[in-house]
């Protein structure tokens, strides 16, 4: 997800939906925005300390400028943009609305300031709710799906200013908390590992409605699975520092050939966030520092670091058929940010079903991203960008614990390249049958 | 290709040749590579002008060494190492039996010089001959298979010896020729361009024997297909220079967002090894600068440029089951390297079929390269690496005219990184039926 | 001066001054610092959008840091470090003292917050005017040398807080003005340039006190001058304007080698700052963007742009005996930062005289930075590093717009890399008699 | 000089010289360049193993190219270049003269081959024995110093032929020798080291004629000198050796600051072609791996290394000025190229005097790399090039056993920047009287 803005499908049923729910919708949405911001210092706003990332300044900004350029400049009367050059600065990559600023640049800009944002959102948020409460039947149909798109896209920003954070304050010596973590009862030892199999056959994936989906969910089509079983757990840190100190980073036999010149090159040993301190492994989170918990699922491992880990147990990564077809009938909850812990989260015992599905960490998948059959991307600049991202990433699933549950569905697609490692990324293990 | 070789499965049915069937195929392949040397002056077997080609020099020593290697130091009693630190210099990945020289590295060595690798290769070719004519039954059994993986090993770096010394050529301002090329009868205009519809349903691809096939055209499976249709031949010359002129590479529409970060930084406008000089479109080729013939296929683009011209045009390019599917009852013939041309030729008069199937160019399908289900590569260092490269690589099918006919298979799996352009690659359209 | 702090010969006279003066000049320094952030936004303060420059949070705190270190870790009885990690933050390159945070990562900090440092100064500066007042004559007379080191080397850093935030700023598409500039009286014309000279034969330069100087402005030594002449004023805009557009930037004759490859590679074509707007020739300043006033002096100008314009003129830059001998009875007054405008101004009249000599810009010379013969560091951490810089580096003598007057000296010894163009750094022309 | 092809000075006394002895001299030197290739296998003169070296086969073709485009071009009527294309291949900075082949891509070419070179030389050296006996008094006298000039060119570039081969085989795992090296008689123990004083006072330092000299060596003019004293040998290994094993390499304190970060950067811990073998200290030499000898001079060392040595063990490198003084009124003599070794000697037992100036290794100065006051380069193409590299590069005095002795002069200035490490380059020590 860190180059695109998956967009709606054209066919989500938000046109039905009535003014009331909208704007509720709405203002839930862009408050919780502002909640996850609460606890930071105007600084921390500004950093960029990779180029995947983006400063909460410009998540804050861009956010709003999609309701802006989408919403208020297609659909409100005689509307003139907030600030002219907003439209330059805060462009993701629609290039179809106009030329914009260099990614990699967003962390060089102090102008404007978070109140000059904060005062555009506003701006912008009145304006929003104005035009829902007072616009035509005819009017309202037209932009219902945009602003429920809208919203989507600021839940994806939403856990970007969450992982992005993280990762700019990893960077202080200094190690400072975003948060004081709610506390967690740590498991004493964690849950069984057991396997939990499924039937082949033709199944159905993908997106049909009704409720919305981005474009990249669907056709939903026929797939031809092989009987197979999945873990009825994530790993755990403690499984995966066995591999560690096995020296499962020092031999290239579990390793992908690019995933090892990957380690390799930039050194690494061990998942992002992890250190050593006095012999003891540390482990940072948005709530500071913290010891190592072996009893909790590991987290920021990239889809290198999960396959190598997967073909050193003698298992693999689910594909994302199997993961979807064994989630579909299971229940949406788990461990996500409404609970505000934006942390991991140790197993719950295993009763034999396929369970830690939504929330904890997005799971890898074997499944390189790529369009369904019969794929489309909408048309015009909403549509124009979806597709364009499949090439070099693979699909995860099951959202993490810094996305919304309301914004996940079994049939979600997020995707990332294989190196990344930043997100709230984890591993299930699946097996033949 | 460019960062592996695949290893033959274990299932190959070598072993059952007799003595003199073995020995003949071993002479005429490793005879063949020395006849694709002979217009080469001393100075050229040095280049390596990038990272991803090898020099000649080093092509014909890895090879010998793959023998040296994996059957005189297998099977051959009390073999010594011709050179103890050729194992070192010319072996290319096979971690498991020792450390290797730095790839890139590999045109900084004047020493072996070219003579000293001819003396390797028939001190080699001598024992190996020696070995089979001489050994037991049982050590034959063994050997066999080893024999034919390296016969097929070495058609590959036949392929890559005419391939890495285009590119290598094509750097000096000279625009040297490599061989004097055979005269083609230019059509007068391409062949129709027209559609072959196929069937949907389950088809099985993979191999399944009899006969050598690489592990990773294996397990032979079922897949589920959705009625299609294929191009009946190649995209021409003409229809891309259409593509080009109509600005096809100076607008981000037609390709992905990384193909198009890709030409941006490179400067790309057009195929590898296409130049203006007065207003002309030129073309190098093997036999020379010549002008571009646009009946001819296309050739030297990238994935990215194959997938945004079928983009551009509306259709798209087909999976590999679809190419496998339709190519599975189709004669094995073509434009290949027997034919000593190394240049693509003008599809013949369309009939309705789907022709120009193998030689001319390696096709870019839209699959990205993974194992198929079920695959598990082969156990010891011959099995060691096929599986490491199914990482941001994409599947190539049907071989080029520097590829053997007596190498290819309709199950043939070939891949390459999506930007790479030096191979002879080209372009098939698909489309939904 | 960018990778420096070249600091104080043992021999200055600063530990014959008494308490009071001593606490004024620390008030009056710490002071001006505080000024310069006035008009800065907190998001201001956090950027570093090139490894050359530093956050103004940064130079905030390094200076406090410096008094910290050497005077109450060195004098102050029982002290403690206000913050341990300040230490390895906010220390630059006195590896004698600790380590220290990588230079290019200092913009990676949103913690210590800017509030934070502005504590961390008042309780410094609070501890410092307590230890000057209460401590004995001894202790007096050790650290008076320092505090004053300390007091030079913050109104260095004042340079850096302006040049420093110039470039931050001016890499913002919105082109924010630092503070509103005072208007100034824009010439109608230039002052008309002429020559000044001066005898040859043996002079001596460099510092003999009494008063500060930094270690590098000593011995006072002999040198051999041939007769020179030198301009009576600087280059003016209009004079490089002319260079930039007879193709100075088109043709390597004019540069040295070295600098003709950083224009290329660097698609240089004028100064820094300057760019073209609907056809007219545009400037950022800290005021803000300003059409380009072609009587006042070129800045931001490297040695290379200087030097190749010095050689197209048929002229060449003064070294920096020359350039001593000519200002050693000349007023140090001129356009400084006590002014707070921080922009250059235009040439008064000629009047025969060598003038412009102090303020405005930073005079690029001939002479490479080397020692002075003789020339000894300092022992201990302060003298440690000064001697360092010496390389590839070039000297620049008389201060400019954001130089403070009483920093400046005759004899003081400025130093910046032949391709660095963010200082307010000008043209002198020079000849031989 | 890696850059540069310092240009002779319009004044030399060339032009007095008869025919025959012109002719000996050019049929010298041109024979020499051979002689030095006749220990080379084809494959060696292609390669270029970084982007300061150049391939053998383009040193023998631009030393030719400059005889071709500067004499026989300007003098011989009629004549036609031998290949157009080599006016763009061989060009290697003189821009007024055309366009270039870039630098770095010179390891590129395979054709021209070895053979088309030496047909090219011969071709080349044929017209000029012709054109040197016909020609008209007037144009013997225009084209003599052009000649001389090509003579001095090409005997620079034999030294470049050893150095670069040196590093371009040292690459090369297997350590090949380039040639079989004479004996030396190894020292039982270096020379003892003694301080050789001089009188400070102004002195003249610079070429006066007669006989040929670079235009940099000029004009002769008065300098300033302080007593001083230089060391009567070069600095040996066992002395650099005691630097590396007291932790030289490891602690910032006797490096410039640009210094330690390159041997941080790079991983530097010993002069070039140093290695550890079983506990052994080795160095490549042009005859292949022998032990380091202690006695013998430190050779292949950096500016930086040569500073950073001088500072640690409390001396300082001369200035060029001081080492010119020294070696005025020296005898012309030492370990050069002449005696075919390419390999430094122990220095003969001291005897109170100024030694090993001349051959063995380049001493590396303090002098930064400027032009002497009033220094001009001559007009055209010839003098268009000589001070563009008077930037970032340091002087160094003597030559080395690669120079010959006919080519060396008290006045001579290389010049290399203070990083390069591939020239025989040493260290004579200077103190303050």
């Amino acid at each position: 997800m860190v180059v695109s803005d998956p967009v709606a499908s054209a066919s989500d049923g938000a046109s039905s939906e009535s003014r009331e729910p909208l704007r509720e919708r709405f203002e839930q949405v862009r408050e919780f925005t502002l909640l996850l911001c609460e606890p930071l210092a105007v600084e921390d706003y500004v950093l960029q300390n990779m180029d995947d990332v983006s400063p909460t300044k410009w998540h804050l900004a861009h956010t709003t400028w999609f309701f802006e350029r989408f919403v208020l400049q297609e659909y409100a009367a005689d509307y003139e943009p907030w600030e002219v050059p907003y439209d330059f600065l805060f462009n993701s990559y629609y290039n179809t609305v106009g030329a914009m600023h260099t990614r990699s640049r967003r962390g060089q800009l102090s102008r404007p300031t978070v109140g000059d944002v904060l005062r555009y959102r506003r701006e912008v948020d009145a304006r929003i709710l104005d035009l829902v409460s007072g616009c035509d039947t005819q009017t309202l149909e037209q932009l219902a799906p945009v602003l429920t798109l809208g919203c989507q896209h600021e839940q994806q920003h939403q856990e970007l200013v969450l992982t992005d954070l993280k990762y700019n304050l990893s960077c202080n010596p200094l190690l400072p908390a975003y948060h004081e973590a709610p506390k967690s009862a740590s498991a004493i030892s964690p849950a069984r590992q057991e396997w939990v199999s499924f039937e082949g056959g033709i199944r159905e994936i993908g997106h049909a409605g009704p409720g919305f989906c981005f474009d990249n969910e669907g056709p939903r089509h026929e797939i031809l699975l092989r009987p197979f079983a999945l873990s009825s757990r994530l790993v755990t840190n403690g499984e995966f520092l066995a591999f560690v100190e096995a020296g499962g980073y020092e031999r290239p036999e579990p390793w992908l050939d690019l995933g090892y010149a990957v380690i390799r090159t930039q050194g690494r040993g061990h998942p992002l966030y992890w250190y050593r301190e006095d012999g003891v492994w540390m482990q940072y989170t948005l709530g500071g520092p913290v010891r190592l918990d072996l009893a909790e699922p590991v987290c920021h491992v990239s889809f290198f670091e999960a396959d190598a880990f997967a073909r050193f147990t003698g298992y693999r990564l689910p594909n994302e058929g199997e993961w979807e077809a064994a989630a579909a009938d299971r229940p949406l909850e788990g461990n996500t940010a409404e609970r505000m812990r934006f942390h991991v989260e140790a197993a719950p015992p295993a009763r034999g079903v396929f369970s830690q599905i939504y929330g904890d960490v997005w799971e890898w998948t074997a499944s390189p991203y790529t369009g369904y059959p019969g794929y489309r991307p909408a048309a015009g600049a909403l549509g124009e960008y979806n597709g364009k991202f499949m090439c070099n990433q693979y699909v995860l699933r099951g959202g993490s614990c810094a996305t919304s549950l309301s914004h996940l569905r079994p049939t979600y697609r997020n995707f990332f390249p294989p190196e990344a490692q930043w997100q709230f990324t984890g591993i299930r293990l699946a097996s033949d049958a």
